[in-house]
């Protein structure tokens, strides 16, 4: 019997879980939910029917696993507690200094009835996090750094088209490679966030628009661009189309450590990642805790667990033997 | 109360574990056990006994977790299911085609002494293993890929210091600049052994030897050379004592894989190591695991374990509200 998933919002990260249930053999979409009206919602697999979101509850019998396809800032930290009730739940929640009290909430309600919530699944919370806490682990004197991209970030490419005068934009985070040979070197250098990442942005301003006031408010815009070296582009709305529609990102984890008697010997561990589509690597993500969310519940667990607390074995269609006779 | 850690066999790792241990204030070294004479092993910790390896089973309480510091050829296949009755135990047993029956032979041990024993811990098999389950469970539709080095392989310096007329020598696995980086590209190639690495010789010969002869015979020894590029430099006795006493390594574990309705994406997950000291930086990994088998032991669990079945947490001096708090 396959594992039956169910998808709550049908945005890019719920596209994304579409298409990663298809390269998973063990799994098959149930339903889709969404709080849009069901009949302009049009997904890709056949025969699967998208319902309003307020038929989830009575189809909890049907489903093995909820993915939470919402965003951090509204949806998921009423979303997860709330459907934790019903199923077990996956989410990517990644507001990183609400984590523990969103944890709690979703402990609470899983313990509660019985079902497994994994939170902040993805790749940073996520994969990111593992590689944080396995580097941190066996070399327990030494350093980290975590850079992003190059990628889009959603939230600067917001703020971007908040700007007067900008019709639309999209901004790339880029780590600045002087900086990461310095880290792979194992110089532990102190980076402050300018030596760390530039900003590159592509703006489409609007007809007859001050692009000099633009790329100044741009610029010295606090938090998102004026701590950064920035760059501006402006192109037109068909360049923008062509060549930036793309969802691309990643990013680099390392942690540079010593070991001996004396700290002699030095050690760099670094994981990346090369993205072409955030959404749907982070999609192939969630599935493979899907898997183990329906595994660990099957065993009788139940509660809020994150990325730390499953053993990887849990995540690998395959079993434990064909695991350690091919993988190990 | 802290963990009590007991080395069996202090060889390079033995020395590792202890350097580790003095790196997590949450463990203690309790004894090393050797084979050779106990009076002529001098160790760096005051206050600590080195026993001869018969007297471990009398200590049976005093040690929380045993580390078997053996090779894997002879002593492992032995050491860990025998110690496994009596102790907590890890292995770094790296004899890849044989970690299944290993495993059965600890498990069955270990389920009847109600002990826990992780076999194959290390960066490969360990560390790398990890990587290449987590990005298989990811990434459905892709490619492995595997590199080593730079780095000294212990069993290809010991070739070269079998064949005749060779005093000494070092190996060097290095692999090959332009085929990982056609493997980052996704260009997912097929490559042979020589493609993806080389290898280095650093020779020194006996007064009088034929260098030519020496030279010719280890390119062409089989399963060791022959496959592969190799370059031989024939150097003093002093230039190998001051060029080439470290003991580096490293490596380089690459999926490559595809995702979207119609696998229109590509990703790339990258791990890398760059290793001044091979064995302390297994034995940091070994020391991590060693906590994570004592954890799961006072929780009641036993038999034999591998990387891919501890969860992540376990590994970690720090609780879970740490950990989601300032790692995830």
């Amino acid at each position: 019997m396959k594992i039956r998933i169910g998808i709550m919002g049908y945005g890019n990260l719920g596209k994304g879980i579409e298409c990663a249930i298809q390269q998973n053999p063990d799994m098959e979409l149930k339903a889709v939910f969404t709080r849009r009206d069901p009949a302009g919602v049009k997904i890709l697999t056949d025969g699967v029917k998208v319902y309003p979101a307020a038929e989830a509850a009575g189809m909890k019998d049907e489903i093995d696993v909820m993915i939470l396809c919402g965003g951090s800032a509204t949806d998921l930290p009423k979303q997860t507690q709330e459907f934790v009730k019903l199923f077990n739940v996956i989410d990517s929640f990644d507001t990183h200094a609400k984590i523990p009290e969103h944890y709690a909430q979703v402990d609470a309600a899983a313990k509660e009835s019985g079902k497994v919530g994994i939170i902040s699944v993805g790749w940073d919370p996520g994969m990111f996090s593992l590689n944080r806490l396995y580097a941190n682990a066996i070399l327990t004197d030494g350093q980290d750094y975590t850079f992003w991209g190059k990628g889009v970030s959603q939230g600067h490419s917001d703020a971007i088209r908040r700007v007067e005068g900008v019709k639309d934009g999209k901004q790339y985070t880029i780590p600045v490679e002087s900086a990461l040979e310095a880290v792979r070197s194992g110089e532990n250098p102190e980076l402050t966030t300018r030596q760390k990442h530039t900003r590159e942005c592509f703006v489409v301003p609007e007809e007859g628009a001050d692009l000099a006031k633009i790329e100044n408010e741009i610029k010295n815009m606090p938090n998102y661009f004026a701590d950064y070296d920035t760059t501006v582009h402006f192109i037109t709305e068909e360049e923008l189309k062509r060549d930036h529609s793309g969802i691309p990102h990643g990013g680099f984890v390392i942690r540079s450590g010593k070991t001996g008697w004396n700290g002699e010997h030095q050690h760099i561990i670094e994981y990346s990642l090369k993205l072409d589509s955030n959404p749907e690597f982070t999609a192939s993500v969630l599935i493979a805790y899907a898997r183990a969310a329906y595994r660990l519940n099957q065993e009788g667990q139940s509660g809020c667990k994150t990325v730390f607390d499953i053993a990887p074995a849990y995540l690998s269609a395959k079993s434990g033997e064909e695991l350690r006779a091919h993988l190990l």
